[in-house]
């Protein structure tokens, strides 16, 4: 069983989160990039969330404080992510590029964070993936704004 | 083209929100449960917040507020729920099942007034779709718990 | 020395929240308690992201688990009421009374759990305080609203 | 009238804020640092959520689609950042440092937006000033970390 939910090679607009960011009515040519940044960030937001729940869950809580904090602190930023991608009109792209590179700073964190866990909880190795996932859609989306 | 996120006949955690809620070291019987509701509140998060930016981007913007409005409360009840679905821990399911039936209320009315413009607005009508399958979600989680 | 934040006695529109409240065109003959109940919620909401991290800080993070669930869940609940508060329309009064309750609901369980640290720890003592308030505030909103 | 809150010149500690940040167990020797600006982000977050709202409110509403736009973003930023000050263990300095960034540039944009209304609407006037002070103790806090 393979994941689509944000991968590089769906087709556009396979999801509904893709779908109703292209429907935007300021969605221009580089609207797949939003709407893969956007998909991708729901992703990481929610794993994040679950994954520091899942962390204070285990039996070894106490061993896992770091992957809390960075977890929280990556879901709170891919939320704000979401309205800044959503939201940020033209004259305001410098929030933006400073937004997604604040987020691309947590996700490489929290997967890195994760990916020391990711052996031995599965939560974190799925973690680890959403937010490569949204580190890697934030760069492409960073890429092409504001030039 | 149809759109398999969180549908209710979904193959048991196919996607990564599922699956990491899947992966919970808490997740039992009712697993699946929860993990249909995160993808559902997920979806909803976002396609509110992107459609309430929409509505701010249309000609007739002025006429799109009261559906601005119950956008960005629905965006955020289910941001809200996310963090009750993902942690509430036995002893505080009274805050679990009241926060779902905060987000039931969000979900109808959003859907209820995203309806209205599912005619004019493509955003609008996936909106509508996001909305009524995380009410529907929620009430489902909210069918089992603290019981 | 004593802190006036959201005192139900501070002088109307003391603060700065407060008086962005009743700045708002809607503002009506209930603005104070909107006032007052956005300001307990701000409040409130930092004051439980802080004790969850503060909680996750102590030596002994292991017994606080409980805590920083209920920190983070209440911080959540909080920020989606305050959205609730500063935007629901008339027309979705139903969906900010439900909000309304799952805020108490929140306030009251987490208030409850950081009460039983008050003597070991002062930031779950001024936490339980900070949710004392909220939960007062938001009952004082919701017993005029929607009737 | 003066409004106290976060101001430069409060005595130390003195909102339930400030007081609660400096109990927290890793607080240090740049402790106000810290309080001051978790009070600041409090205040401006429900500043812009209410200055959005109000904005939608206005008779002239459809002119003020740019700044309901940037408060919003502003207000979702200031909520991650508090998540970041609250939170950041020295180990990701670097995300607090590019968090503390963004919302610089939120709050610097917003301000300018608001400030551009402040003579027709008080809420704009007060979200600005809320906004530049956030501004000030970001800037402040960003000064002395992760040297």
């Amino acid at each position: 069983m393979t994941d689509q939910t944000a991968s590089p090679t769906s087709s556009p607009g396979s999801t509904l989160i893709q779908r109703i960011s292209l429907s935007h009515p300021r969605s221009g040519d580089e609207g797949q990039l939003y709407a893969d940044a956007l998909q991708a960030l729901a992703d990481c937001a929610t794993a994040c969330t679950v994954c520091a729940d899942a962390c204070l869950s285990e039996e070894n809580a106490a061993s896992m404080i770091e992957c809390v904090r960075v977890d929280l602190l990556c879901a709170a930023i891919c939320a704000a992510t979401t309205q800044a991608v959503a939201g940020a009109p033209e004259e305001h792209s410098s929030i933006m590029r400073a937004q997604l590179q604040a987020c691309i700073e947590a996700c490489r964190s929290c997967a890195a964070e994760c990916e020391q866990h990711a052996g031995h909880h599965e939560h974190c190795r799925l973690c680890a993936e959403a937010c490569r996932r949204c580190e890697q859609a934030c760069e492409a989306l960073l890429a092409v704004i504001g030039r």
